[in-house]
């Protein structure tokens, strides 16, 4: 790692771990996490997340302190992400990034920011927890994760090469994909599935049979399956209230195709004459789909 | 646990699992386990699964063997536990129960099957795993788990009590359900959910984009949410074929209540006005509807 002082904008379970993890890995880096309420910020301050905790104010009144580092890193919602980066002194000649969930409203502002060369080269790391905040912060949770990373049409060379060997030397793998396909293939792989499991959550709470035996039940009457697919409806709707906000067209899309796969089973099940082996063959194919997106054999 | 000879008919991971619960935790009790093919019984006999392991044709030239146990444990497809059920002796004296998934069809066939009073009670035990077999069957796959039992009109005061304490003793928690209620509530909390999984990892991998990008990875594009939701998807087919065969109407109804929640949510993100706010709300709703169901507290 090429840098010696890094900010971290905000500090909540993604920022905080981050810290957690340079610290760990790099004793001599120093970090200095930003954060916007005096009660996180003492609550960071207790369980020594940074080296440094500043209240942002601070760093509104003394804007010298983004100088005194090479690296910003915002870790902050989507919206706020985009408030930021038209924030950044102009002068400014460290690198930048941040770990927004979708891309395109993050590279268009960066590109509005930006008319000539610059350093930003944005990231994704693909994890987190439905846990939030800097106390659920955990070293090890961008260990062995995959980092996208998205340029803008002038990110320099040097960023790329040096914010691509950071996320290379913290033990994720990296890809670089376009903003428009990563908004694409994370409306998929992420978003919309975030939306479904929070429908799940409601459309069974609200069956009132369902409530009613679940509450009479001595613990909830869920197998491990519910249970995995519900976990991300308790993630924080502030965050993703940001993600599905910024990337509403391509969710849209991917829904709209969802419910055409849903429609045509809802028909099957209508269908009296259905052939007995449909469902059969059904999760047959689903278990080779299941396999092929998470590169698993077929005994795994 | 007032039993002392086990018959478990089948022994795939369910059955598997039982069997090395109660070899672990009740060493007097003797277990004989029934397999359909030699190859899975040779595999049985080499993990020790039961005391006895024996192929299914034997018990067909030999009844005999079914009076040698007093308790029998269907452990197979619901369609099979039915079919199982017709085929025992009509002077059997022991108890009877299974592990179905779904409870209308079994217990319309225990109705069929027994016009007097009878030792047939009904389990469902809510666990399980996306691997199958015997192989994968792990001594503490029921700790902690539910039991739901379904009575038949004509089940026993003496087959209830003994059920529902064999079930306790082995560290499950139980409740009582009627079959429809059974069925219903399942469609919700597990069947449909199962389906959804399913559908979520085919519209995942026909996108061409998504499973291009995905194919040129270094790892899954996927973080913790698509994992988990998609991890079901990965079960036994035939298992799932089965249960989805035998309680079509309760799912037809639930998938379409969710496709309703879904149209819902689709017509929001084609609203151009759509209130900023609204999927900050819907998710704090939905963190609420998941604490509720799965009797949570509040920051767990």
């Amino acid at each position: 790692v090429k840098f010696s002082n890094i900010l971290i904008y905000g500090l909540g379970l993604m920022g905080g771990s981050l810290s957690l993890a340079l610290k760990n890995k790099f004793p001599k880096i120093k970090t200095t996490g930003i954060l916007r309420s005096k009660l996180s910020c003492e609550e960071a301050i207790q369980l020594k997340i940074a080296d440094k905790i500043l209240l942002e104010e601070e760093l509104i009144k003394n804007p010298k302190i983004w100088y005194d580092h090479d690296f910003i890193i915002f870790s902050l919602p989507v919206d706020l992400t985009c408030q930021k980066i038209l924030s950044i002194p102009n002068d400014y000649k460290g690198f930048l990034t941040d770990l927004g969930s979708t891309k395109s409203e993050i590279i268009t502002t960066v590109d509005k920011k930006f008319l000539c060369m610059h350093n930003y080269y944005s990231s994704h790391p693909m994890t987190g927890s439905e846990l939030s905040g800097a106390k659920n912060s955990k070293a090890n949770l961008y260990d062995k994760k995959l980092t996208i990373l998205t340029n803008s049409k002038n990110t320099s060379p040097k960023a790329k090469e040096l914010i691509k060997e950071f996320w290379e030397e913290l033990n994720t793998y990296t890809i670089e994909i376009e903003p428009d396909d990563h908004d694409l293939i994370l409306a998929y792989l992420s978003h919309s599935p975030h939306i479904l499991s929070s429908i799940m959550v409601n459309w069974v709470n609200e069956n009132k049979k369902v409530n009613y035996l679940n509450s009479k039940s001595p613990i909830p009457i869920s197998g491990g399956g519910f249970r995995d697919m519900s976990r991300i409806a308790g993630s924080n709707p502030e965050m993703w209230g940001a993600i599905i906000n910024s990337n509403k067209d391509q969710i849209l899309h991917s829904l709209i195709d969802f419910q055409k796969h849903l429609n045509s089973l809802i028909s099957i099940l209508r269908d009296k004459n259905e052939n007995e082996n449909f469902w059969l063959d059904y999760f047959q194919k689903s278990k080779i789909s299941r396999n092929e997106i998470m590169k698993l054999n077929e005994n795994q």
